[in-house]
């Protein structure tokens, strides 16, 4: 309980100060707070708080490139919802607005705080994501999905064994068995891949949607923990031309794209392992381009990087940052982020990983 | 002295360990240098012992990816040199030897240890470097040489304001006067680059040295401190193309390559510098095979460091690594290194920056 006061009362005290409030008003809030916490054991927060700590989390994400546009995040509210049914309606809802016809709003969905016996998770990593299928064929779809897919079996979702099936969401309360939801279509979009000039691409028939919406991490404000707090932005384009797609355990499609490019994979020196990387990088931009679904590529990204170092510097503020997440997995030495250091220092409000909600087998 | 004689004792256990010598001829040589350090303040390794040194210090370098062939090095004991001329010579052999007319051999030749009062340096960053001058028209040449290249002119080095002009080789015993000395010309390999495809390449009129012989960095074995001790292997593509040629703040070439490809600088989604640096790295693997000067790709050097890792661990030895710096620039995320992590603890022998023997202004 002294953890708690002590984080609410530095949070109140920072918050306050960046939104421009009297310290009256500040140490007014702060005891009001810490007789909340010691009469209940928890408190809430103002729906101001709430907000300004999911965008200040954000801020403090050390792995995130993104956070130029910190300030410009959507808060929705949904603290107040009990049932899996709400909650599933309230993801729905989240795609829905997020996604935005394309034109994506950086969204987070706030659920109720984690008390004394009480806990709400979305089990999905992502609420929208590619199950994944262990046949005798070898792996078909996304392997980094084959744990949970196998789980969505169980609860008695039906697989389907395609490349790209859209897993249900998954919704625990407390200790109740989870629930599972298809997401409706007609809130969904995907994204087919074409390259802007190898007419050939189309045929390899990748797509991916649009939206990553990370479900999995908790958001931590002011000494309470949202263990169900999805939040959005848009892409990178590398996240998926560079990762979800290229690596090896994943998609694993440079060998194909190599092929189909008729390069010689017999001598690495030819490179063709980046060629095809830089093709396929090129038919993600390309392609959500033309989709008019919101995406940067890792220069920009980067140079609004930049931007945000320099928008905290003018703040006085210090930016923390995971240098190994922060420069993108192509050409990484043409961004400035390559070539200085950045102290990985964890500052609070934070999004944090959590234990897995299912346990393996 | 007491640190002396414990490094001293633990690099003879493990080097005697590893040579598979007795317990007794190693317990034995611990006494006689023991004895030699509290005599005299300082002790003499064997050249058995500088040459498994070396080799170690190598094999210990957690910044390098071309470890796997730690035990081929070739050790050149100089430690009998007392004369700038000499150690000029000695460095000519050097580069002479490793260079083999482009079969590059791993080589590291030793001067004199570091002693209370004595003390070779060699003031360049490598043997073969190109100077930097500032000038009304911008930066000429590698601007990572600028500071040296000054000091060489204060020396009485005469500049040329080329792109590609080698530095004098610049030699200082104690607190002497700095020696220069021009490299002979005869024991130079450069390496003119040429694209495979594109014959414009050649106008960019592009060269590199064919060996990087890193000589500001002591190599620390046993309690001994060798200040002056270069050494050098064969170049990884990445290194000229990636960085040398690429870098803002090196020669910067992107932009011009860039357009003689003919894209579109405008928009940094057509991905651009990525299409650029493909291409000079292609140009430089090919131009140094075709020159017949040995060179590796990072797909290979990040495979043969896979096979390092798995030799050290039939040996039972941890595997020490700074992920930062083996994590190639081009395409990381398609080696093994990119996805997991590296324990950067330093283990001795090793190889260390030193401070600069000059100073700025
Ligand atoms: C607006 C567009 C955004 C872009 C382009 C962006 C970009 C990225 C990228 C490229 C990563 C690395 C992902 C990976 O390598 O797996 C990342 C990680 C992260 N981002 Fe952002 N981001 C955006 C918005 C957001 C938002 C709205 C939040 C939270 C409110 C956020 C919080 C995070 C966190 C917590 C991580 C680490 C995730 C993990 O450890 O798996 N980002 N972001
Ligand atoms: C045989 C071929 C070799 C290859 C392909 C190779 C490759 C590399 C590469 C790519 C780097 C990173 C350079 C950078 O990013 O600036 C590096 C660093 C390093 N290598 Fe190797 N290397 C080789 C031989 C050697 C040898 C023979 C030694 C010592 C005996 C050595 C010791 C080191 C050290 C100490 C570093 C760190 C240098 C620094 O911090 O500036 N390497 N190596």
């Amino acid at each position: 309980m002294e953890q708690i006061r002590q984080e609410a009362r530095e949070f109140m005290i920072n918050t306050y100060y960046e939104l421009g409030k009297t310290e009256e008003e500040a140490l007014h809030r702060i005891e009001e707070v810490d007789q909340e916490i010691v009469d209940k054991g928890f408190y809430e927060q103002t729906f101001e708080e709430l907000e300004y700590g999911a965008k200040v989390a954000w801020r403090n994400s050390n792995r995130c490139i993104g956070r130029l546009f910190w300030d410009q995040l959507h808060v929705i509210d949904k603290r107040h919802l009990k049932t899996e049914e709400a909650i599933f309606q309230a993801l729905v809802e989240h795609i829905d607005f997020a996604t935005n016809g394309g034109r994506i709003r950086s969204t987070i969905s706030v659920f109720p705080q984690l008390k004394q016996g009480e806990k709400v998770r979305v089990w999905n990593h992502q609420l929208i994501r590619y199950a994944g299928y262990v046949t005798e064929q070898g792996v078909i779809g996304d392997s980094d999905s084959i744990e949970f897919t196998n789980k969505c079996i169980e609860l008695g979702w039906e697989p389907k064994y395609g490349h790209f099936d859209i897993l249900p969401l998954v919704i625990q309360i407390n200790d109740n068995e989870p629930r599972w939801f298809e997401i409706p279509e007609d809130v969904l979009i995907e994204v087919p891949i074409h390259h802007p000039e190898y007419d050939w691409f189309s045929d390899l028939n990748l797509q991916w949607y649009a939206v990553p919406i990370i479900s999995d991490m908790s958001l931590d404000v002011g000494g309470i923990t949202y263990p169900a707090a999805p939040f959005n932005g848009w892409y990178m384009g590398t996240e998926i031309g560079a990762r979800n797609f290229a690596d090896e355990y994943r998609y694993n499609m440079l060998p194909m794209i190599a092929e189909y490019m008729g390069l010689n994979v017999k001598r690495q020196s030819t490179l063709w392992k980046d060629r095809a990387l830089l093709e396929l990088n090129t038919a993600v931009l390309h392609s959500f381009k033309e989709a008019g679904v919101s995406i940067v590529d890792h220069h920009t990204a980067a140079q609004q990087f930049k931007k945000f170092e320099e928008k905290e510097a003018t703040e006085n503020r210090d930016v923390t940052g995971k240098w190994t997440w922060l420069i993108p997995p192509v050409s990484p030495a043409t961004t400035h982020i390559f070539h200085k250091p950045y102290s990985n220092e964890i500052v609070k409000p934070n999004y944090f990983y959590q234990g897995k909600p299912f346990k393996e087998g």
